[in-house]
């Protein structure tokens, strides 16, 4: 037996959803709704699957119907079912993240739906080329003195140091924008490495092993973050520490100089974070980085490096129609726009997974939205594109603060 | 036999310095001065130690002076040391860290001093103090639905969740600046525990341990950031998250209220940032934090969670004396004015290792000066000023952006 009486409405915005009533059903686990008005304005709405003139709800529908619309839930005995016991019925991890980020895009008067309604490929994820330069070798030997424990070497020719500066910005020759406090050359562990393997660097104190050795003491990914950093270097682009700008790198396009003075000077317009596949984060602490290099507009720019392995099946969370020229975007009438991933500030995210995500949606043929719930149940967007690198083996994404 | 001829000079800021001739004795690993135009010009600078008209120089003033004053050093066989040559006499943990911050503050025109110079307290770390409010204690028995996989807590009663929303700014009602989207309150984890320990909730589905459980699952550390939330919020402070200021919580006055509008409304000016003992974060994460707070204009509070143990003794790096009202300060007419601890942006800092360090600087009543050398030497400073917050066991830090 189904209660099927329509009941008080508190909600002033869309009388077409008023006191609508929703039958949840035990042995299938399922919210229905078969009374006509609101199946008519629920179809409209672009909510549930419609068979047989009755409604089947998602989940997340059912609850945002309860939370928003003021529709009331009761199982076949007549008992009402409010959030929490609706809610516990289901077995949906992250319930709650999925929850938040399809009621905001909801809210924002947007639709969207369950991601089993893929179909095939939709080639709505354009793919960002970057140009690709050529690494200026320089043809020195030089010999530098690594300082482990600070992973530094200095060139101590003032020469050489200086010229390898000015021509290819490669270490640092006296203070930075005060080159000429000092006469040595400092080379960060990346640069360090790069003239040992390409430019006849050599140290005199330690092999090019034992410095890989006392890099990888102090920070255990080293070797991927070269990798991230020869793979762009070798393609002309100038890659410098991002400290003040809260990431690993900031990346200059090829042919930057760092002898330009004034009006000439190029700002870096990029920078780059290098997330392994094997690391696992907070996304919080994942996000705070793309929020510095928002607030000192830059374009910032995801590396994960990392060799592939067959990971668990990536399982993204809905699919995303947007706005269009006039009004917004429907499954009866568009192609969707974007896939969500769905996340909460407090939970970890492992660069694999990500990855997964993100190679999942170019199957797709969408771009992936990151829709992060905070503690407040507030959504934070962040837009993923992909970025070709020609000749690289490597995928890297633009990661873009993003308001729908 | 110590070489002592004055040589071609480069610098041409200060012609006091030109040529100086530096002794390096292999017997006791120093390096001297004695020549009597160059001691002179030394001890009027304040560099090294004056001994029978013979100055001793520490390390980074020796290497200081041959990369930036064209200094020559030489062995007791007339061997020229360059940079390099000497560093390496030096065993010296982290050298070019401390030469790095050593050289900056010289060539900003002050002096900076061995940290053995220390005498006594200085009486010059003033603390800061915060306010104690009370914490107001709704008297209701609600109960919630916690989703350990979101780390939330659901109160679908409607009154009580709004009650103690508006009253006590727990929990979220509805949506973030947009009360009216919704009927439930969502409470974060934090709220949830402290609601559980002194507001009388339930949790249908887990008891008090259960719910602490599923939290240290999702972060270790649980434990330690609720007690700083708690020794704040039964101070009267109001705390959310900090998600959207890269921080963990962001903190407004007591009595603050979330259903002010318009013109009424306060905005946070604090941020916290939890940093436990037993935690280590590499340098360039842990001011990437701090550099969110700045872009947003938030003032940055560090918590430093966890038991005290005897750590290894903490050693500081130098004695600062900075500018004064007519010129600057020196160790001759003033006291100094910070310490610094010289660190880069590649090596890890522990929670207890920052502790103890300001837990010295305290000793010493001096404020401490973090000086962070990029990978290009560039350095930037934080400041570390304690705060007082009455009754509370732990101590806090505001952390400042500072350019000396």
């Amino acid at each position: 037996m189904y209660i099927n009486i329509s009941l008080f409405a508190f909600y002033s915005g869309s009388g077409a959803y008023m006191g609508i009533t929703l039958q949840y059903n035990t042995n299938d686990n399922t919210v229905k709704v078969s009374e006509a008005e609101s199946v008519t304005a629920l179809h409209k709405g672009f909510f549930g699957y419609m068979q047989k003139g009755v409604i089947t709800l998602t989940p997340e529908e059912a609850l945002y119907l309860i939370d928003i619309r003021n529709a009331r839930s009761y199982d076949e005995n007549g008992n009402e079912l409010k959030f929490n016991d609706l809610a516990e019925k289901f077995k949906i991890d992250k319930l709650i993240a999925r929850y938040c980020t399809f009621k905001d895009w909801r809210d924002r008067g947007l639709i969207i739906r369950p991601i089993e309604e893929i179909k095939g490929s939709y080639g709505r994820s354009p793919v960002k080329q970057y140009p690709s330069g050529k690494f200026q070798i320089p043809k020195y030997a030089i010999q530098g003195l690594l300082f482990p424990e600070d992973l530094v070497t200095i060139i101590d020719d003032e020469t050489a140091g200086k010229e390898i500066y000015e021509n290819y910005w490669l270490g640092q020759f006296g203070t930075y924008k005060a080159e000429q406090r000092g006469k040595l050359s400092k080379l960060d562990v990346y640069e360090t490495l790069l003239m040992i393997k390409h430019c006849n660097l050599t140290l005199r104190n330690a092999t090019e092993e034992q410095m890989i050795k006392a890099a990888k003491e102090k920070r255990d990914d080293f070797l991927l973050m070269y990798d991230v950093y020869e793979d762009w270097r070798l393609r002309g682009y100038i890659l410098k520490t991002g400290f003040k700008f809260g990431t690993h790198f900031r990346l200059y396009m090829p042919k930057a100089s760092p002898t330009k003075k004034g009006d000439e000077w190029v700002h870096s317009k990029h920078v780059i974070q290098v997330f392994p596949r094997k690391s696992k984060l907070l996304i919080s602490e994942w996000a705070r980085a793309i929020r510095v290099a928002h607030s000192v507009k830059k374009t910032f720019i995801l590396a994960i490096p990392g060799v592939k392995s067959k990971g668990k099946k990536v399982e993204l969370d809905f699919l995303l129609y947007h706005r269009k020229k006039e009004g917004i975007e429907n499954p009866k009438d568009d192609k969707p726009s974007l896939l969500m991933l769905s996340l909460s500030e407090e939970e970890y995210i492992g660069g694999a997974e990500l990855a997964d995500s993100i190679e999942e949606a170019k199957r797709i043929g969408l771009d992936l939205l990151l829709a992060i719930a905070d503690r407040e149940t507030s959504v934070t967007y962040y837009r993923v594109k992909r970025i070709e690198l020609p000749g690289s083996k490597y995928e890297y994404y633009e990661i873009e603060w993003e308001q729908p």
